[in-house]
């Protein structure tokens, strides 16, 4: 009866949610990881960004964001926003009856893999309220207590990637600045705690210089979740033959706000406009 | 009667909105300008930027706050945003039973005052969305229809003004990019058509030359506000003798979110954190 269910389910998309854009980049992990899946993204363009807000608000829009998800029906979801990971994953897991994937625990566990030794050293990159909550702290010490963590947060990178300067010399000058401290910490894995600093992955890693393994969070988190559909008879049973294009008509967008932005945006991540894009407004919880 | 009314309302505060903190060189203009004067402001950091978002959006977000202040109970409502006062303003003043000064009306004015002269040119940077509304350029026009305009947007400026990089190298090297298509316009008069911008007023003046008057759009609506009220005869009867402090307890802070984050912005913009701040929810409109 349950792996009957499960046959059911698993003709259902993947929901991913983001307060922004900056989820694109966990989206389209998932999509070159898992190219028989189909997807929902919710943007929270309305109330972007996350990362300088509180818990209880962060809390509260995080669990809008899944419970529209829950009801468009998905098979399982992914917290793409780190902030949101970090903040809200408990509150997600006991009001909605999915399995929920964050990427920091992902993240985390990935940057010790990568760091391959007994005490590694690994460096956080990410928002304020990232940074504030420890989560990857937590996370990196849950797969190796041995580990030591420096973070650091870069609030400039989000509205640098936004604006698509990842190659202008004034980003790579931030970059020296804000990465100083974490150079001198000379980490074996750092992770890019942030959906925004994939965008940013040369000019990081050319800071930091080429021995420190950059670890994207998204890509750690499409491998844990092509896992968890595997374990649990979730994978799709499409087989779709040859290569399928982002943001093409099998996957749905919706934004809260400024859908034009947004696909522009997303043209710069990703070099292509979703083709089903839609404004929508998040329903308060009842 | 009217009189009467007016002597007992003239004991209110002057109600201040802004979508974060930026309106906060909006409150100290208003300050310097009128001692007598007491102030409640709001700060609707649970839903900053607006500068990216949708007309809608910015109605909706816009409304809600003027009601809020119109219910705590104000003489006038400044909207200190820009991006609300270029999309909100007819909206507010159909709703409130109070007069409304936006900052557009008074930046425009005030442009064509300092350029003196028979057709002037003048320079606007905002945000996006206060670029793409046009309404600086029609308030420029109603005071002077020879004038010509030509507008930039400088994303990036309100996140380095938040950081406080107001002298770090980047930001004059950004600044330069931005500006430099306005400096070959030469205008007469430059408005800093956003409320973060007058934090940057240094390093855009050297920019863009010591020829162009800069005109801060918060100042020019002080000194609206004090006609208005001397007009109306809402001016404060109070008589304080010697220098008023910004942020006193005479002066009522709200917030949406992340009031702690509020108060040391407050303090990088004004040189003193509120001793009257308080995070709220703001009611949605029934």
């Amino acid at each position: 009866m349950a792996v009957q269910k499960n046959a059911e389910r698993s003709e259902l998309p993947i929901g991913i949610f983001d307060s922004g854009v900056g989820g694109l980049t966990v989206y389209r992990a998932l999509h070159d990881r898992l190219p028989n899946e189909h997807f929902v993204y919710l943007g929270d363009t309305a109330r972007v960004p996350y990362g300088t807000k509180s818990l209880a608000t962060v809390e509260k829009y995080a669990l809008e964001n899944a419970q529209f998800l829950a009801n468009y029906g998905i098979k399982i979801l992914v917290v793409a926003c780190n902030t949101a990971s970090a903040l809200a994953l408990p509150a997600i897991r006991a009001r909605i009856g999915l399995e929920v994937v964050g990427v920091i625990g992902p993240g985390g566990r990935r940057a010790i893999t990568v760091a391959n030794c007994e005490a590694p050293k690994i460096g956080v990159i990410a928002t304020e309220a990232t940074v504030r909550s420890g989560a990857y702290v937590e996370a990196v010490h849950k797969s190796c207590s041995e580990a030591v963590v420096f973070q650091t947060a870069c609030p400039l990178f989000v509205p640098l990637a936004e604006e698509g300067w990842a190659e202008e010399s004034e980003t790579a000058s931030i970059a020296e600045r804000y990465l100083a401290d974490m150079r001198e910490f000379t980490p074996d894995a750092l992770v890019l705690g942030c959906t925004h600093y994939p965008i940013l992955h040369d000019v990081i890693q050319r800071t930091v210089g080429p021995d420190v393994t950059l670890v994207d969070s998204g890509k750690a988190t499409a491998e844990e979740v092509a896992s968890l559909l595997k374990s649990t008879g979730l994978a799709s049973p499409r087989k779709i033959s040859g290569e399928r294009s982002l943001c093409d008509d099998l996957d749905h967008f919706f934004v809260t706000d400024a859908a034009e932005r947004f696909a522009s945006v997303a043209e710069r991540f990703l070099g292509v406009k979703p083709a089903k894009l839609e404004a929508i407004e998040v329903p308060a919880l009842t």
